[in-house]
């Protein structure tokens, strides 16, 4: 590889004269400039950013820290998060957390050292509280839950207890009245938030909660698998229609339900959360709740940015918009 | 943030010791060492790691150039690559490239100015070929092809011609003979391998090649979905079995044919490629090529890993085995 020492020799300058070039190119003639960029073209020279960027003081990589890399919901946020990164100069670092707190922790180091300026943390689909925030490292949460009263850490999120409600007030709507639900891992903030959008849906129709309905998953397809025999073995007890806090716990009950040769939407209705692409795909197509998850990520890098770049004070808690997209999973009950 | 002059302070100990400490522990007292770590624990101090990184010249970073992340198929390499990265203590920095060679070219640039020790390119799932290998930039591809003869570019690969000779076999063993393509891009070199293997397999049946039979696409869902207003458009012609280039595109095609009453494998039989994840709860469960996902992300970041530590020369091409898994979107078709 070429060296800066190449370079002086080629453009016939010093080697002070090409730094200069690189680092103050208003403080040289345009000949000399000339010069050496046509020696660094020839030589296909580049500068080592490593040190460039130990002496600028502040990496431009930001550590995007994902629960679960294979869940297409996040494919679709680092979508909206890449956009706005490469628009302003700033590399990813993507880090899969696989819900561990030791790397969670050692992805937050790399901020902690200055080899990041900042950290995106996706969801909250975790079953400990995560260990941000903390000082002196510049957070943003996407797609998680609110900051806990009191703690300064900034959100871009949906209302996942009015999202949760529309979907199961929609199944009640359809004639439903015995309707379980298949959570993500207890703890784990979305899970508990959807949790409490689901009782109040019941609440406001006046059915009684039965903790007999709720089935503990952890967002995975196998896991909506394993759900469906647990739910055809409470025989006449079984519920007509099933909520299900992500749209692979959806996909993985449909496909354990027709494996037993009960039909969805006929026999059982199913909605989902999230509108991964794979939702409108399925047979029957998912009636889902759609995250509008490019937007937040766009809307969560813009703010780390801001904070990172402008250390202007973070916003704390951005909620956008969600929809309820009604597809085939799920048929009217005709009340007896 | 806690400096080192602070650590010095709070120790009683001169700044130099405090860097002995941390840089050269076995020339420091265990007391002083003692004094020293018990500072750095109180004040929560962290050296700054990109002073130390610019100081041991490598960088701990390797790229992973992704086409496009929202294929679960690179999820599952990623799951492995990771595994191994984690292990020899390897940050990752995931590059979405879109299949954009400015993008790639910023990638790559990363490790020529030495913020990256290597490159993981996955796939070649681009319709332009890739603008590695470059001299000075360590890589590896994986899920790709062979190099080209000549080309220094080490691989890890399944063998793409001869999975999908087996499939198309698996076809016409069940009684089909005019079977269709739906393919990714032209001039992608899987695309390429895989409608070889595609050709070889109707050929060594006596089967004509039908270039009205090959269809098209681009790896994603809708590109499958779109595939199947074309097949139906035959008419009389249409064929009785897919070979689906990936699982994406036959989830997509199969969701276009049962939109238009066209039942999979009743009328028409299906089958994909990759195994991802998604694959086995489809309505059908899909009959597919089992890429090794994992194994290849393992394999290709110890090679990696290889080059970079040991500077040892790469292996060029390792070829993995993949597997055929029959589920059921294929059905038997009876010679008239």
């Amino acid at each position: 590889m070429a060296t800066i020492r190449d370079v002086s020799k080629e453009a016939g300058v010093s080697r002070a004269t090409v730094t200069r070039v690189l680092q103050t190119p208003e403080k040289v003639t345009e000949k000399t400039k000339k010069k050496v960029q046509t020696a660094i073209d020839k030589l296909d020279y580049r500068p080592n950013m490593l040190s460039q960027t130990f002496r600028n003081k502040r990496s431009n990589t930001i550590v995007v820290m994902v629960p679960n890399i294979a869940n297409p919901l996040f494919a679709k946020i680092i979508s909206g998060i890449e956009a706005v990164a490469q628009e302003h100069g700033y590399n990813l670092l993507l880090g899969d957390t696989h819900n561990s707190r030791e790397l969670e922790a050692h992805y937050i180091g790399l901020v902690e050292t200055q080899l990041a300026a900042g950290v995106l943390q996706l969801s909250s689909h975790s079953t400990h509280p995560s260990i941000l925030p903390k000082p002196n490292v510049k957070a943003v949460s996407i797609a998680g839950t609110a900051s806990t009263e009191g703690i300064h850490f900034p959100t871009v999120r949906i209302d996942g207890a009015l999202a949760a409600k529309t979907a199961v007030d929609y199944l009640i709507s359809q004639g439903h009245q015995r309707i379980a639900t298949i959570t993500g891992p207890m703890g784990n903030s979305n899970t508990e938030q959807r949790l409490e959008g689901y009782k109040s849906s019941l609440n406001s129709a006046n059915i009684a909660f039965d903790n007999e309905l709720i089935f503990e998953g952890d967002f995975r397809l196998a896991s909506g698998r394993s759900a469906a025999d647990k739910i055809l073995a409470l025989g006449k007890q079984r519920p007509t229609a099933l909520f299900c806090m992500n749209d692979e716990m959806a996909i993985g009950v449909i496909d354990g339900l027709s494996a037993s040769g009960v039909s969805v939407p006929g026999d059982m209705s199913v909605t989902g959360f999230d509108d991964i692409e794979f939702a409108s795909f399925m047979n029957p197509r998912l009636t889902t709740i759609a995250q509008p998850a490019k937007q937040l990520g766009q809307r969560g890098a813009t703010l780390l940015i801001r904070m990172i770049e402008e250390q202007s004070p973070p916003e704390l808690d951005i909620v956008l918009p969600f929809n309820f997209i009604i597809r085939n999973s799920v048929a009217k009950r005709e009340l007896k």
